[in-house]
């Protein structure tokens, strides 16, 4: 039984970059279950990548293979790796992309994916997803153990998503992530404000009270923020039928403030 | 033999959104086949939306599962619902998305999607797409019955398309969609007008008489308009080696009139 | 065993027309295997696309089918082809677009696809991918040989790429495409300068040197220029955390050299 690879890259919808790495695979192993996650990340937004990621892989077969392209220094001396965590496996760069989504399921093993019969002949030395991780993708896809890939590595490269912080019984949070619609994700979610029931807590988005959290968009009129638990489990900025980032100016890493009561 | 899974949403391509829903169904069934209609339909146009299932619905495998999300009041009290028409099955949100293209192959019967043991444990309630359409759809295609899955319900919401009017010799119609490419499709057909032979009407919109109908784009210079039976059947306004919508600043909802002979 | 199906388009991704044809290509041939190089290519543009599929085609099986639409003039009276090259089979309008990518692999032998029984009926006449080349490739990866599916031709239509010429020692080549990160790839190879090692050799764009050839982005500082091998075995101009198109106002068509020593 082949485990199933799903792909997530910055490698944009323009080009066949993304395709190639599908080509090399069915090359490499017939009978490969791909699925995108997806291609659209922000372009070197390693950290948007990781949360989408971390977003993803609870959901995925538990025998998937991960493969995550997401790499402003690609040619670079960086070293592709593999982490295991439980019987998932993800391939990428070592620059904590897959960080938070393996160590979701456990301290990872870690291994470079360094042993040059699982890459292609390179052509040039700029597509480690054509030339490195979608080989490599395979033959793990295909039953091959990461021992056999790479070297073991200690020290694989951690990307910790900033915590939110108690100051007096004010949390304070900051945004995450933009996602496509403009929804501000924050790195504030319900335990953190020990569960509160819904309508328990009250946000505050620059100096301004936002209404929620609700259970839905459609609690607050068209055109009106609101907060929600977004599909990722964290509170998110919204705003019914239209973007909260347009709509309040929000960017990554703009703060954000959470009060029980 | 599964059912293939055909996915049509909103969520557009920055984002894992779509690619959870995948990740969903590959671990509820393995072996699933799973190909995407789109997920680029303007967001929370329920009717785009609609038009492009409806476009795409007769082509596809006769036992395919039809997974469709557009909807503004996502996480409302908005009930999941089933409907079946002949082999084919439409799971989405109770808002008319399914309907054109369940309706064109008969009578539907139609279910709430409402028992809890087909859903996902809910993490948030806004992602339906994840937690209530991915696993049920996985559930039909695996061979559930829809009576399984949910209860019975009477009165789906329907979502009738514009119809075009006679107002003596003239059949007054409107723009449905416009496409990526800046084609505007209309709501009216060769059978509306009994099925005249090319060149057999004339067109008008915005009070200008547009060349056609024609049986391809070349038969008009480059940067001119031209009315062509489109892929949905549909005649549009196309304009060759451009955008209709810009050029002729045509939007949704724009009138056209055509006459015979 | 069924030949996989590889399809790229310029259909964009608002609309289901890509869709569409996997539909078609899953109801003729249930289990078939399909994946997506890109549908993203400009629009029109058939040199584009023709080097998107041969920089995609050599790493996937060597039994794929490909299927190529990018076409200003469908609806014409172009003639869907069929090309074969080795194992290799490439289906599409005769305009050139499948020419590099199969002549890449030996001078190919021809077909037009022109046997209506493996068409479906046609509802409009400007949806080739639905009505002709889907089908067609669910055929022929089905195991149909091209002979059962049309007439032999001797005449395809053969797009060649602009190749550089020696001016005295300089070598002067063009801007081939821009790809979706704004990186600039020449028709400029190191086999053209007899494989100087890297460093070896210096490039001029706009009458400014630029640095490199470099292994990677890496090697020069953020929003630098650099000339790098890129991923189709092209010489391209990259800026690193940005765009070259942007930076330097490169269009596709712009002149570069290159000098060894």
């Amino acid at each position: 039984m082949l485990r199933p690879i799903a792909l997530l890259t910055d490698f944009g919808y323009q080009d066949a970059y993304a395709g190639v790495m599908k080509a090399v695979i069915h090359a490499r192993l017939p009978g490969a279950v791909i699925f995108d996650l997806t291609h659209g990340v922000p372009a070197q937004s390693a950290r948007n990548g990781a949360l989408q990621l971390l977003s993803a892989a609870p959901f995925a077969p538990e025998n998937t293979v991960f493969v995550a392209v997401v790499d402003p220094g690609v040619g670079s001396e960086r070293r592709p790796i593999i982490l295991r965590s439980g019987e998932r496996l993800f391939v990428g760069p070592d620059n904590g992309l897959l960080w938070p989504a393996a160590a979701h399921f456990g301290e990872p093993e870690a291994w470079a994916a360094d042993y040059a019969e699982f890459h292609l002949p390179s052509v040039g030395s700029t597509f480690h997803g054509r030339d490195v991780f979608a080989p490599v993708s395979a033959a793990l896809a295909g039953g091959v153990d990461p021992e056999r890939v790479g070297t073991p590595i200690s020290n694989p490269t951690r990307l910790e998503l900033p915590q939110p912080q108690y100051d007096g019984d004010l949390l304070r949070g900051e945004v995450l992530l933009i996602d496509g619609f403009g929804n501000a994700v924050t790195n504030l979610r319900p335990k953190d404000l020990d569960d509160p029931p819904i309508e328990g807590a009250r946000f505050g988005v620059r100096g301004v009270e936002v209404t929620g959290p609700s259970a839905c968009y459609a609690s607050v009129e068209p055109g009106d923020s609101v907060i929600l638990v977004g599909s990722l489990g964290y509170y998110e900025v919204a705003v019914r039928d239209g973007s909260a980032a347009s709509a309040l100016g929000l960017r990554e890493g703009d703060p954000i403030t959470a009060r029980v009561g």
